[in-house]
């Protein structure tokens, strides 16, 4: 039997050599941001493969310009640009939870810089919380090797502290006194999920979900 | 003040002729498939507006194979393909659950052609309702402009009736029975959130949500 692939959807195989980019809103942190994306991207990977979450990471969106549709081949985007993405960059479903979240790294070591944050992510996270999704940071401390998730609420507090009082960064002592810390571990190697689990159980004391 | 995108991030106005393409995996149905998808995409934007609900549409995924950086100005994707996605088009949140979802439009009058779904769509959403997500296919009758939500579980039936017993269908009587109509209105003219209502009331008498 011969598959036959929906026009555009072609075979991959063509594309003989792939660049793998990280997201361009972060390129400034390229080589830092790959690779907590990459652990992210397989710890999601693990948690579908065995039912315990359906987290994705969403395409960077592409404004196409020229697309050539040869015969008989796969369509060839020919020019196109990045997009400023309108939303974060994770979310799904786990446990009847909707589930929100960006990720984010710095090499400092006593604090995270907010203009790692966009106003645009900023937005999205506060009409996902009024929406009772569970919503956070993933921050990664690269030189310090220390994993946190942070509860978008202390997000908006530090930058409406930006936004009005000229603040740069959430101190490192803020984040371990409000955020939970993610362990690294065997299989999958970032287990970020008993930490999804703190934060709902914190939401759940506070607000009632729905 | 000048705006410092960050590299990749471009001024879209040097894309002077945009090409609004619709999903790849649904070209052959591109021109009724345009439309639906268009209609879904102004409600979400009301939705969001009037802070009812944040659905997106997921951007297409694209595997980049070469992409120009010129000094000064936006990065410029020069060889890219269309990729297959893992997941369903829309999700999002609503009242504290999950919404998943993918847009179909069929000409048909009597029923509903099941080769419209394809497997990793039903995969996807398998594990979503797993997760507790409220899931459904939007359904479109353009000849008969008729909208429908369907839950997902009337699908997984189909489709297992497909793969076991060559079902090609599903009859419009059924879509009746166990679908959501959706009607029009004015502001947004596709008002398809009292259908979803509906479908979360059905979920929640058989099972609780977590």
């Amino acid at each position: 039997m011969s598959i036959h692939y929906p026009a555009g959807q072609g075979p991959q195989r063509l594309a003989k050599k792939t660049i793998d980019i990280p997201t361009p809103h972060k390129s400034i942190y390229a080589k830092r941001g790959m690779s907590l994306e990459k652990e992210i991207n397989e710890s999601n990977q693990y948690y579908l493969a065995t039912h315990q979450a359906v987290i994705h990471k969403k395409p960077t969106p592409i404004q196409l310009v020229h697309v050539d549709y040869p015969k008989r081949s796969a369509a060839v985007v020919r020019e196109a640009y990045f997009r400023r993405p309108s939303t974060t960059d994770y979310n799904g479903v786990y446990k009847g939870y909707y589930i929100d979240f960006d990720a984010k790294e710095t090499r400092n070591k006593r604090s995270f810089p907010l203009k790692n944050f966009h106003q645009h992510q900023i937005t999205h996270l506060k009409e996902c919380v009024a929406q009772g999704g569970i919503c956070f940071a993933f921050i990664k401390f690269t030189e310090l090797d220390e994993l946190y998730i942070l509860p978008a609420t202390i997000v908006f507090h530090y930058w409406h502290l930006k936004e009005h009082h000229h603040r740069s960064s959430i101190p490192l002592t803020q984040i371990k006194a409000d955020g939970i810390r993610v362990h690294y571990g065997l299989n999958p190697r970032l287990q970020y999920l008993p930490a999804v689990d703190q934060l709902i159980a914190s939401v759940n004391k506070g607000v009632t979900h729905e």
